[in-house]
């Protein structure tokens, strides 16, 4: 199984728009040329992350996306998420309740282990991904992106904002 | 994402396997009759799991799936990578390596944080599963199955071996 690959694209802009100084906005359009993103399928992604609470924006000159709430308040989880959907990675679909064995679905008093062993599996999957904030995720990047991508980074804000 | 649908056939036949007699076998039709699943898309997961090495089979009358080594020595993730792969779920495009803003690629030491951050929760899903094995859920079936499927199994099981 593969992640929407919106995943990625969505968490780098978070961590873009949690370095943005205080009411100032980034439109789509900036965002896409920052990562050579087309500008129209990362529009529908940065759309899922405003409909989930995780960005604000405004339309017009100087208008575009910000941070709906501190990094430090947004887990990696709810961006993966917002982009890639709540639903179970695992589906049961009850196949135990078919076939010549079968006994009235009443007598199935819970979900089976098999369901239960893949689902514990994605809890711990989301545990760790709840465990991880933006600000954690901003801070890597601070101390990892080679220092002139940084310098040119602190241009290019200063250029687009 | 969704994991192939074919995860749950899969474990759902390996733990009838696991309830052969030795020396016994059983036909994708069978299994297919047993589940009410099209017998030759589960043909097609069975072979996967033959070239995983958890299944044997051989051809002609008494012919089928047998398991390659003890349920308790199969762990449900190596039924599930069998069926759905090994590949990370994340893909990392090197987006950061993207835009105005990149350098050379050499200056890119390591894996990105939100490239890792992603993969730490992959491993911790597989973890789960690695520490789950087929005999685990055989146990779990042979508890929590109703009663009365359990006796009509055992009726299955002498009819078709």
């Amino acid at each position: 199984m593969k992640l929407n690959e919106g995943v990625e694209w969505a968490i780098h802009c978070c961590s873009i728009l949690a370095a943005l100084p205080p009411k100032t906005a980034l439109p789509a359009k900036r965002l896409a040329g920052f990562f050579e993103l087309p500008v129209h399928y990362l529009a529908k992604h940065l759309q899922s992350l405003s409909v989930a609470g995780l960005l604000k924006s405004s339309k017009g000159p100087g208008g575009g996306y910000w941070l709906a709430k501190p990094a430090k308040d947004i887990a990696v989880l709810d961006i993966v998420q917002a982009i890639d959907g709540h639903g179970a990675h695992f589906q049961c679909t009850q196949i135990r309740q078919n076939g010549p064995t079968a006994v009235a679905a009443k007598c199935y008093n819970k979900p089976c282990g098999i369901a239960r062993t893949m689902w514990q599996a994605e809890t711990a999957w989301r545990k760790e991904l709840a465990a991880v904030s933006l600000a954690d995720i901003q801070q890597l990047g601070l101390e990892e992106t080679p220092p002139q991508q940084l310098e040119k980074s602190l241009q290019w804000f200063e250029q687009v904002i």
